[in-house]
């Protein structure tokens, strides 16, 4: 089998823009081979995310803003893909797909107790208009496949981390640090039934809501660990914030805003708000790599399966006090980042749907029920496409080409 | 190539429930064989006709609703196939696709003001959920693609009637009567170019609501034209009746409620509503009938596009009263209805789905740039499926079986 020319996009809850990335990807015999040869990100404009706040908060999404941001968004989507292939100087004639997460509206992981408050997630801009606005076929709306199944239609990417990391010889925690930390256990020449997922605590959610406060919002980030580097860690603060229920409940489990966000922040506010900015910010920072350590520890290293790498991906892994801390209290693993594995940290998700879409075009269940809780695999993800030759395209990658 | 055997589902802008479909398709040179099979027609309990109306109606739709809602009817769609393949004692091994219309929530055929505001159409009834819940790959979600070509995204039905109706020597209006009348003008020898379609006017909406007030809603139509039948024309009201400016307009035109609705049999009764009864349905029913004569001797065969035969088809076409009438005014022309081709009439539109779907499956152009107004051709639809065998099948189609 040859190589397949696809596109991968991702657009985010931050609501700040989308990833796009043109990526070779090959199938091997257990796992798959991705590189990415171009990408492109857009910022969006003001009226666009204000317009995307509105359909994400139920008190503001009508049905008429949903139906008209589902069109605009697929043909934007379009727009932003056709960018990336003009600026690689690729004809659309030789990309053989584009796989895109879409935009999140809504997500129920868990039926409510009528018989109609059902499970569901929902995903906008319109594959169907993003195929005619592209002339390239193209796969999306992934996580209402796993929730079939009875899955929270979360986490995705694990199944992936599985396909580009899984190794004969080397058992490997694929962690994620975005808002929320999460990680992938993929044991030595393992198959995907041995996947362990779950989510470690906060990624920067907390680091960055800190630092936004204590900069009156000139800052939305700690560039590379600047200012934790110059504080020093409270660990009366540390110790309290590792005391949060949360670490002690055992995998598979998941977190978000709802324990980690603005309230958390406002309640170390009020009680540690007079410290030095600095040492705030070492001292979220310390916590949250130790969620990590104690996490692969308590619930991996404890029972019995042993670590030799760390994979580091998300904005977290650019901040080089978090990856040198990791370090520090995981001694006898070697941690990389997915730099290292000529990846890349900020377009992995969009890569990864990318890996996602490629697998259903072949066929190929592309989820892990251990992940996402789904009672059997499945393939995800919907197919359309608008002109013949983009039909054609994926048929070439079926029949093997 | 075989025979494909698939499933069309169909669920109406009434909201009354659910018509399945087991069809056997066949492509010929340039037309589509299909025979019906069996099919299964389910109401909708009220409850979830009341959720349902919930969601049509963009004041009570919040996102909630349609995130489960969209879920829910996957599955129940899901179940009425599984019902119906039970019923027929078919596996699901055996059916090569199941293309479902999907719960039309809204519809904005033109774009508004903003740039924001696009044109655009929202279909629920998750297509990975119908194919978990059945096993077999399902096609659905068609109309946004042809707005992604800057159609209206209807009818759809047209480009259908073309595939079944086209013939080297007849030249063929396809009149459905629904709640409105449209006609599909389909003539001989003829490519898809010359293909022409419009609203005539209303269908059964006003003759429904008449009966429906003038039996304070103990019938809700008039069952074989039986009222009709007893009735006497008044010719007073059926020439104001025929002076409404949508008849004197050029096609291609739509209509609907808006123009045929409540409001306007409000005007009726508030002039006529002391006549008797059944003169009253008799000449609603006579003017429905005349709105259609009239439409094909002004903007048809005036023009110069013969018509050899009328194929009647929707609830109107078991009303012999307007076939009888709808012959008598069109004398020179055979009236047939759908029953007649083996085909029925309840039954049409479920039906067109399937063959929607299997054009889709072939990557054949599935839509009809004169009906809808696009701008060019489009292959409509998305293709879900949950598990390898379903895509197998639908690949033993595309390679020509």
């Amino acid at each position: 089998m040859g190589k397949a020319l696809g596109v991968g996009l991702m657009s985010g809850t931050s609501l700040d823009g989308i990833d796009a990335v043109l990526v070779e990807i090959e199938e091997k015999e257990d796992n798959v081979d991705v590189n990415i040869i171009d990408s492109y990100t857009q910022r969006y404009d003001q009226d666009v995310r204000n317009a995307l706040m509105d359909v994400c908060s139920p008190s503001t999404a009508t049905v008429q803003k949903i139906n008209s941001i589902n069109m605009f968004l697929g043909k934007e989507f379009g727009g932003i893909v056709n960018k990336l292939l003009k600026q690689a100087n690729i004809s659309k004639n030789d990309v053989h797909f584009i796989s895109s997460h879409g935009q999140t509206i809504y997500h129920q992981p868990f039926d409510g107790e009528s018989n109609l408050d059902v499970a569901g997630t929902l995903q906008i801009g319109d594959i169907s208009v993003l195929s005619e606005e592209t002339g390239i076929a193209v796969v999306g709306d992934f996580r209402t496949a796993d929730m079939a199944a009875s899955g929270q239609g979360a986490p995705l990417v694990s199944y992936v981390d599985y396909l580009l990391f899984n190794n004969p010889n080397k058992s490997r925690a694929i962690q994620n640090i975005g808002g929320i930390g999460n990680v992938t256990y993929v044991p030595e020449n393992s198959d995907s039934d041995r996947i362990q997922s779950f989510d470690t605590g906060p990624g920067n959610m907390v680091i960055d809501e800190v630092v936004y406060r204590l900069t009156n919002g000139e800052r939305n980030y700690d560039k590379n660990g600047e200012m934790a580097y110059r504080g020093t860690v409270n660990h009366q603060l540390l110790t309290k914030l590792m005391s949060h229920d949360y670490f002690k409940q055992e995998p598979p489990k998941t977190t978000g805003r709802e324990l980690f966000g603005n309230q958390f922040v406002d309640d170390i506010f009020k009680e540690y708000g007079q410290m030095n900015p600095e040492d705030l910010v070492a001292t979220v920072s310390e916590w949250t790599v130790l969620t990590i350590a104690h996490s692969y520890n308590q619930f991996l290293i404890d029972k019995g399966f042993k670590i030799d790498e760390v994979i580091v991906g998300g904005g977290g892994s650019y901040n080089p006090y978090l990856i040198e801390r990791l370090n520090s209290h995981l001694p006898e693993v070697n941690i990389f980042t997915h730099e290292h594995f000529g990846m890349s940290s900020d377009l992995k998700e969009a890569m990864a749907f990318a890996v996602l879409g490629f697998q259903c075009i072949l066929g190929k269940y592309n989820q892990l029920p251990s992940a996402t809780g789904a009672k059997r695999q499945v393939i995800m993800g919907k197919i359309a496409y608008t002109q013949p030759d983009a039909l054609e395209r994926i048929d070439i990658l079926r029949r093997g080409f």
